[in-house]
């Protein structure tokens, strides 16, 4: 086990142009994990309740995820999300929330967990996130996501969060909301003085950017005619990101450049089925041609 | 003379956070003229008023573009448009728009531009973009632009334009618009289906894609730290894109990556002054600098 995901694990109700799923496997540390899992060796920390199925853990057994972090609660239920998507589906509309086991969460992370050199903090309350820390034992590499709310109501908290972390990972209205600025280059640049080593900034159906103190790299989305569910999708980027760096020799801006489209790759699987229908059954060579293919449509020789 | 570009002549008074300019100038045809001047030697086909100053004439000039095709009405007024940028700078206001000469301009392609092999068909009244395909013999790559008026106000006569382009050059909103597809590749595809060679979508600040039959090509927009005024950016990239056509040998697909690359140097170049300051006055190591730096931002290598 070389890399920890901290998350919620929840059961999705989701409605798109394209079909429904109901109470289907969702949650960062289930899209995360199953993400990581075809590059590193991930265990869970989260919890659900005595209602999560047999088939949802026997899925990500199937995908090596370690689930020594994952809490029961036998008489309480699993977090719900229910929502939907509509028109470009840029932006999933929430229709309830039910927190259940996830409302008094406080994950423990178990001693075989502590020494893992990665880690990615998935969107929690700042201070839990801050607990994590203190648990685990110098990781190499953090990366954080965080969400509006705790932007809104726990800023310095959360900055204290992004301060501890190598990598801030969060989506074009997050960085925007968090420091004040419209323009993205000036938001980074204002992360950055917190001390990450990188800061990515999702846009969705746009692609990503990345931002170190010296250096850029960005990616367009791959141009998919058929997106059923744009759920998990940043959750997914964020797995195969942080599973890339795993697998790394070093980490250099080559790392994080080759993790940014590992993660642009499996986030383009992910929203093209369901909960994590495609996601749970990739193969390397899949990863590999899709990848090659984000890498021709990015190629273009210099001026004669 | 390898180029026609028929499009507008305009005096701009921008406002944005970084400053102003009264009276500057601006337009489709200029802003494009000037991008293309690096690689092609353009003509102009457009309209002017007694108020069009001396200078800006031997700016256009000076950047070898042919004024044949420029039409002087000295009772009247040039074209004017004043608007302002806040914020993120993504979306221009208008203030006023004053057509004057523009209102009753018809293009009139002098007899040495007819033969012209390349030609940025600016965005104007359809009708009258279709009445310059007349007058034109056979050009091999007609790229053309158009607006959000022109969508709603004419869409049968605008797609008989679309219907006699190669590239069809619009942003996300007019895909969108003109297709009523969300999805930007749906949208893509519904364009291609009229016929053109290649589609591309701008994303302003998020870069541009473009669509192909079987090919997909996407770059980002440099990181800009320092954006004082995005007006021109569109058409900048426009002119630089068919510029860089009317250079490649043969008209295939790594000729087009090239020329969206080019486009989209040329357009950071303009978004980083106001009018064309910035572009006017570029030198071929520049532009390959700037493309350099294109280039590296977009690479990685492969898994290994």
């Amino acid at each position: 086990m070389n890399l920890v995901i901290v998350g919620s694990v929840a059961l999705d109700t989701v409605e798109t142009p394209f079909g429904k799923v109901v109470r289907a496997l969702g949650g960062t540390a289930t899209f995360g994990s199953i993400a990581a899992s075809y590059f590193s060796s991930p265990g869970i920390v989260g919890v659900v309740g005595g209602d999560f199925e047999q088939r949802h853990t026997n899925l990500l057994k199937r995908r090596g995820v370690d689930l020594e972090g994952l809490q029961i609660v036998p008489d309480r239920k699993t977090f719900q999300w229910s929502g939907y998507y509509e028109g470009d589906m840029n932006r999933a509309i929430t229709k309830a929330t039910h927190l259940n086991v996830f409302k008094t969460f406080r994950p423990i992370i178990p001693p075989e967990y502590r020494r893992a050199p990665f880690l990615f903090l998935g969107n929690i309350q700042p201070d839990l996130q801050l607990d994590v820390l203190r648990q685990m034992k110098k990781p190499k590499v953090v990366l954080c996501d965080t969400m509006n709310y705790w932007i809104e109501s726990q800023p310095a908290r959360l900055e204290r969060v992004f301060r501890r972390s190598d990598v801030i990972c969060v989506n074009d209205a997050e960085a925007r909301q968090f420091t004040g600025c419209e323009s993205l280059p000036k938001a980074a640049r204002n992360l950055l003085k917190l001390g990450p080593r990188r800061v990515i900034i999702k846009l969705g159906g746009y692609g990503v950017q990345m931002y170190g103190k010296d250096s850029f790299f960005a990616l367009p989305a791959l141009p998919l005619t058929k997106v059923k569910d744009p759920t998990g999708a940043g959750d997914t980027f964020a797995g195969g990101f942080i599973g890339s760096l795993v697998q790394a020799d070093r980490l250099d801006d080559h790392a994080y450049r080759k993790a940014l489209a590992i993660g642009t790759v499996m986030a383009s699987f992910c929203v093209q089925d369901f909960s994590c229908r495609a996601t749970a059954n990739l193969t390397r060579p899949a990863i590999r041609r899709r990848l090659a293919s984000l890498r021709a449509l990015t190629y273009f020789s210099s001026l004669g």
